[in-house]
């Protein structure tokens, strides 16, 4: 058979041990976050139908969906040389199938199919997405997602303990600088409404998301570029700009939006999330009202969050926000939900950045060596022996070639301890126990499980 | 926007919270076992590059292959309109990847790739595989397996220590009646030539292979039908027949193997992993040997096992075996393997049948609930207070409608304890604890978290 290049697709990864350990820690701490909070976990498969991803992303984006083929049509024939070619006029008789690129859409779909679950309905979900996207650095096409939403509520008790999460599960990572951007749709629409905009709500939204990367005047130019009129960019963007504490923010918004339909809405519901997270102890220094959050996905219809770390300027590590109709494109009757996704590469990477991960050694605390084939079978015993007492250990698994290539692989692989059980070990009923050179001890073998956990201490 | 149907895909499924602590517990038991032995976890990508999977399976295993689009072909184009029909003529040029049918080809991908860790090799893997084959009752599109492998030694050691610990894990997870069935390829290939039936082999393994299922008969009608002569195929089913103790199998196989090339070597390697398995103390119920076994994938080349339970008769839960030249077809040089898949559905499907998983509570261990309106806050606050002293612990978030459905709502979930902090107890700097109807406590703020603990034992 032809040697195949061993090759993983671009944009994915293996993961090495030691970056497993890594990427579990981490999962670890996030989850017990969630869990301290009584969030449960739920899983949806990797496969969704193509019918329930399309129309959440637009055309274009679509494109980012990884599509699966349709089992056994004639593209499947052309693959086994059965047709010479295959011309194919509906998209939907060979495709079955997309790969997800986000948990929100699967959540929904499940909430929809699962009505018997407790409501107010808390799960969070850790799993792959993809993304057919150009792959960069940071950029993967497969990575995962840590998702927390709660659905079944339309209470701002819901956004401010999402929120609070968001901030605890970043602390106990280890992250001291941080701030969660907090805006809310329903003030950008009043904003957009006072200032005489309506119809041209989606164009703003899609121009003022731009405004920290941009800049105030690259805003106005793209406003301009998308046909919103000078005069309405100009009152938006003096709108988006205040700046002061949150309740003399509020107070400006409650006076210049009152006139609008969902600007006064807006503001009561952020005044009562900001006096929640104060309740609940959320520390200040990491949260703040920000007019210029709007966040990408058109799903939004509330408070949208999400948090960035000054230092490397990476962008955001977490993004969510209330999704009140969304589920209700399945149930057909809405049900008010609010989450958000924590972004495991990235905070990853960042970690690795900054050191703050550190690299585990094995899991394996002891190897029993052979000493020679005539001791071998009394090793494998005592192997069994020390397992059976809850230690995590190895024999060597080649045929014995002495100690030496047993003592660097236990080096390699950052094994603490050896065991060692010799002829004169078995004759005196003893075992060594060797932590390194000149760390070694003769027990009684009836002792050695604890002696050996006393020298891994 | 129109409604969406929701749905899975067939063969597919959404796991619920006490599905998912099933299975959680199910693998963490798994694991426990493959950490005891000194394995490290490894994940490699959902998607691997299309020629990378082919050719390991047949052109009509191949059907089993979910295949992923190329992103950007007139496929694309079509789906967007701008097109009204595509003419396929290569099926390369419109397919990137496939979703892997199993962990040991991906596996093999990685080794290729990864010279730098120890060796040999010990890895564990859990991760989700996908077939496109007929759903039916117990058998998914979608599904976890559990692998454990050694790569880079051809020591019997290595065998015999995936057997042990396959034997562990089942009996970790509770069965009591199983039997880890062992064959090898070697010894079948040896009676295939000892029978002269040399040219027929690949015939002979699939109709040997399904011994238990069709009987000595159908073995012989299946042989006959793929062209065996009668003669050999007699021959063969004489030697897999044979019967006794493990020693006098193997000197009958001994005597009479002896003039065949693969023979002796197939027999000398079982004896050695038969006195490995006694000296680890695998206990000698939970194996037998059986020259029946071949399991159908075309890359062992040694040892083979698989697990079965007696009752109910469900088929295999594990199977593996050594393939010391897979690895080879990336490498360009054979790197010797062995290991063995953990069937996670299979597993659960039976523990779910004979009673022996247990169904998990919620994990929350408290409630705070909101009295009214204006003690809010201070619930808020204990709540935040509770987690800080390591409590996993809920408070409504549904604006406040009395106590009653926030009873309602522990109830539904299985919440063990509710703590109320209404206006008298904010007084008396009390809170009350509830653990049901006439078990409720009033206990001082300060020692609360304690005395929540105290009544959760």
């Amino acid at each position: 058979m032809a040697r195949v290049k061993p090759r993983t697709p671009p944009g994915m990864r293996d993961f090495a041990p030691v970056e497993m350990r890594q990427r579990e820690w981490v999962i670890s701490r996030i989850r017990a976050v969630f869990e301290r909070y009584g969030y449960d976990p739920i899983e949806t498969p990797s496969l969704e139908l193509f019918e329930t991803l399309k129309g959440k992303l637009g055309d274009e984006g679509e494109q980012l969906l990884f599509k699966v083929l349709r089992r056994g049509t004639a593209i499947d024939e052309l693959r086994l040389g059965r047709v010479p070619s295959v011309t194919v006029t509906d998209f939907n008789e060979v495709v079955d199938y997309a790969l997800p690129y986000d948990l929100t859409v699967p959540f929904s779909r499940f909430l929809a199919m699962h009505t018997d679950l407790p409501r107010p309905f808390k799960r969070y979900q850790i799993q792959r997405v993809w993304r057919a996207d150009k792959p960069q650095r940071g950029r993967y096409r497969e990575f995962y997602q840590c998702d927390v939403d709660v659905a079944g509520t339309a209470s701002m008790l819901a956004d401010a303990e999402i929120i609070a999460i968001v901030v605890e599960c970043l602390r106990d990572l280890g992250f001291a600088e941080f701030t969660t951007r907090i805006g809310h749709r329903k003030i950008l629409d009043g904003i957009v409404e006072a200032a005489g905009g309506q119809g041209h709500l989606s164009d703003i939204c899609i121009a003022v998301d731009k405004l920290e990367k941009i800049g105030a005047e690259g805003v106005r130019a793209e406003m301009a570029m998308r046909q919103v009129p000078a005069e309405v960019a100009a009152r938006v963007m003096e709108q988006v700009a205040i700046e002061g504490t949150m309740p003399e923010m509020l107070a400006h918004l409650e006076r210049s939006l009152a006139q609008t339909r969902n600007g006064p809405p807006g503001v009561a519901e952020a005044r009562e999330l900001f006096a929640i997270l104060a309740a609940m102890g959320v520390p200040a220094e990491h949260y703040r009202f920000d007019l210029r959050l709007v966040r990408g996905l058109d799903y939004y219809t509330g408070p949208v969050y999400e948090s960035v770390v000054s230092t490397p300027p990476i962008g955001s590590l977490t993004g969510g926000g209330r999704y009140d109709e969304l589920i209700g494109r399945f149930t057909g009757t809405p049900i008010p939900a609010t989450g958000t996704t924590i972004g495991l590469e990235r905070i990853i990477d960042v970690m690795q950045e900054l050191g703050m991960l550190q690299t585990a050694a094995s899991s394996t605390q002891l190897l029993v060596a052979v000493f020679d084939e005539t001791t071998r079978d009394a090793a494998l015993g005592l192997a069994a022996e020390l397992r059976r007492a809850g230690l995590r250990v190895e024999t060597p698994l080649k045929e014995t070639k002495g100690l030496k290539s047993q003592i660097a692989y236990v080096s390699e692989k950052g094994i603490p301890l050896i065991a060692i059980l010799g002829p004169d070990e078995i004759a005196a009923g003893t075992v060594t126990l060797r932590a390194g050179p000149g760390n070694q001890r003769t027990v009684p073998r009836a002792r050695v499980a604890d002696e050996a956990r006393g020298m891994l201490l």
